[in-house]
């Protein structure tokens, strides 16, 4: 078969972005011989085009002049590799505008602003593909489209972010605090100087949004995720949990019920520790599906990183030359906001198994005044630990699992608690998920 | 947007073939909603038109007469779910005549004569989708064309035998032996009444040679294929490998090295017990896959079963509604025959550690003999376990694993220890696998 030119353009020349060139660069003949397509990178745009870089571009493709990539109509597919929303989301406006599909791992925006800029995308009859926003090296994206399209998918899993994986693993294994891990985790760059976006659950919520918004079919909006991150915990709280057969994961969860009311949230969970995900570590990440088909499917590898990006990053390139990514894009009808409303469930409303642990006071009548409060807010317990010896402040911590409870029983008991004279401080809550498992 | 028409034929109306018509029946309005395709199955062929199926088809659908489908214009797709090699081939041969692209499971056929099939439907400006043929509901043949597309692919590993896995899950978990696990799983129809081909190693071939043959670009045959089931698997070297911190699996393993030599093989394999591919258990399949850019991803799922197989059947149905199956098939290069012939490695020339026990006499003087083999054969000893205590015959069982070592080396050194007085009965030998984890 004759070979076929692609030409691109790539806005956003750092690491990530370098990495898409170099493997358009030094991968070209090899996809070219397994595919049929050419790709030529015909122009990069970044305001920096002094610094260096860790690949070597062709003579004089570089630029800070957008409009060389906007004005030039050999150009089909704009890579967008900038980040943040402000300006990347102008840049993908005026790259459908002129006429080019855009490839994206801007996760920030897509959640921000995907509805939007997907319906631009149409009216333009472009695409946008954005299998590397979310879960990085991991072709979940088209898994959520197209291999699992026969499902009505009923749940989703996500071990999305790999920053906060890296700190939890080494605050399981290690025994290390939040403080430590996280030291360690910016060290070896794993996570950001300002690590607020990844730790507080956020960057796990803008991947929900995404992948969300296709496994359920609805326009999803950040507002509907319920976030809560890792800063608080602590490795007792882990240790805790390890001794009652869990471990602890930032989970983006999303749900789909019977009557397709759909909950979405981003919290640290207990999860058992024989589930698959419970054996993901580090920096990697994973996502457990549940079809009404096809059952449990999960898939792993690595959530971030230059060259795993870039790999989900010219997988979409390809598939957008071959005109797939656009055909898939055109038939995926995302049902319009206004119908979703009354949709999405409020974590209220959320009914789980919870893992609280409180300071007593070590004096007589203490067990009869929380179990009080615990059973006058309807809340039955499953297990508790309460190991010899007292702690600080003449307090002995006490953890308590419950049976499957409404979240707002446990915060109006978390609340009451707090009142009592033989508890010091603030009880500690963690949600347990009982990721039902497919098993033989 | 307006929904679009999609006429199907199914052949083959047994177990896969009824979860097929299920879907599409059942799930035809949620597809629609989704993906704005209406699929309409209006013709199902089987020889046995009579015998209750779990599925009421509407009237008049069902025929024993294959020109019904052939010769209606308006069926697009044919599903060919018949399985075997003979009648099967000849269907998919005159549904792709008439003009109709092909959705198939049949992974027996695809090994024996995909690459036949393949030339014949591009000749016919037709298609062959094949999802549901290797790892069921696993999406696993799209990540290799698609997800990772730009990635030079070096390794696979995969447990693509539910019936294996289920067996070697429960001698390892249950201490049982080989035919009571063989049994269980018969009794719980995880294994066919003659089960030789799963426990053969012969489907997992099936399965190694078409997802290599995607993975490498080349066309791979059974014969390129070294298989050795799990019949001869007793339990007591799953627990002597299980206290050497192993886990045994039967894998399928495609290699690439840099000089592209290509090594394929099905073997009962030790992998470490940390390894992600270790903890798949009962019936569940996994792929664990390497590339140049993403690193390692996993996939993981039920393998087979009636609603997983249908699941991927339907999402190959979807993806040549779409026109993408046609896109993709038609852009894949598969390096011809002709080509590979040098490429393939011969399985005397793997370098592995291995794993063997030896049934030695209790008396002096055994050791110096059985090592003396073992180093005239240039093969060292990465470590040794025997337990006190003696076994039949008088026989002590001594276990030894090697550092990498040329399987001719061992393959000899098995053969002269047989020969020793010192030694009763024939040494077993496991091969270890060492997955290359990558870490952070």
């Amino acid at each position: 078969m004759a070979e076929k030119l692609v030409k691109i353009g790539l806005v956003g020349f750092g690491t990530v972005g370098s990495g898409v060139a170099k493997l358009i660069l030094e991968d070209a003949d090899a996809i070219a011989a397994k595919i049929g397509l050419r790709l030529e990178l015909a122009c990069v745009v970044d305001i920096d085009t002094k610094s260096p870089r860790p690949v070597k571009l062709p003579e004089g493709i570089l630029t800070d002049d957008l409009n060389r990539l906007l004005d030039d109509d050999t150009i089909q597919i704009g890579i967008e590799m900038i980040g943040g929303t402000d300006i990347a989301k102008q840049v993908q406006l005026k790259m459908l505008a002129a006429g080019k599909d855009v490839v994206t791992a801007n996760k920030a925006l897509l959640a921000e602003c995907g509805n939007e800029l997907y319906r631009v995308a149409h009216k333009n009859n472009r695409c946008i593909a954005f299998e590397a926003s979310c879960a990085g090296g991991i072709p979940i994206v088209s898994a959520i489209r197209t291999g699992l399209a026969a499902n009505n998918i009923t749940a989703m899993y996500g071990i999305v972010n790999g920053t906060c994986n890296y700190i939890l693993s080494n605050m399981t294994t290690k025994g290390e605090e939040f403080s430590e891990a996280l030291a360690q985790a910016q060290e070896k760059g794993y996570a950001e100087a300002d690590p607020t976006l990844d730790i507080s659950g956020g960057d796990s919520a803008h991947k929900l949004a995404i992948l969300s918004s296709f496994a359920f079919g609805y326009e999803i909006t950040l507002d509907d995720i319920f976030v809560e991150g890792i800063e608080a915990i602590s490795r007792d709280d882990i240790r805790n949990g390890g001794e009652m057969g869990y471990c602890l994961k930032l989970l983006a969860i999303g749900q789909k019920d019977e009557q397709n009311r759909i909950s979405l949230r981003v919290h640290p969970s207990f999860i058992a520790e024989d589930n698959p995900l419970a054996r993901v570590s580090g920096s990697f990440n994973a996502v457990s599906i549940f079809g009404s088909a096809v059952g449990q499917v999960m898939y792993y590898g690595r959530g971030a990183g230059m060259m795993p990006t870039a790999s989900a990053v010219v997988a979409d390139v390809i598939d957008v030359a071959l005109g797939n990514s656009g055909t898939t894009f055109r038939h995926l009808n995302l049902q319009p906001r206004s119908m979703t409303e009354p949709l999405i469930e409020k974590i209220d409303n959320l009914v789980s198994r919870f893992y609280i642990r409180i300071m007593c006071k070590d004096q007589p009548g203490v067990i009869a005044k929380w179990s009080k409060v615990l059973a006058d807010n309807h809340i039955s317990i499953s297990g508790a630990l309460q190991h010899e010896g007292i702690g600080p402040d003449n307090t002995v911590p006490v953890v308590i699992t419950t049976h499957p409870t409404r979240q707002e029983n446990v915060t109006a008991a978390l609340e009451d608690m707090e009142k009592l004279d033989v508890i010091g401080g603030k009880p500690v809550c963690i949600r347990i998920v009982d990721i039902p498992e497919d098993k033989d």
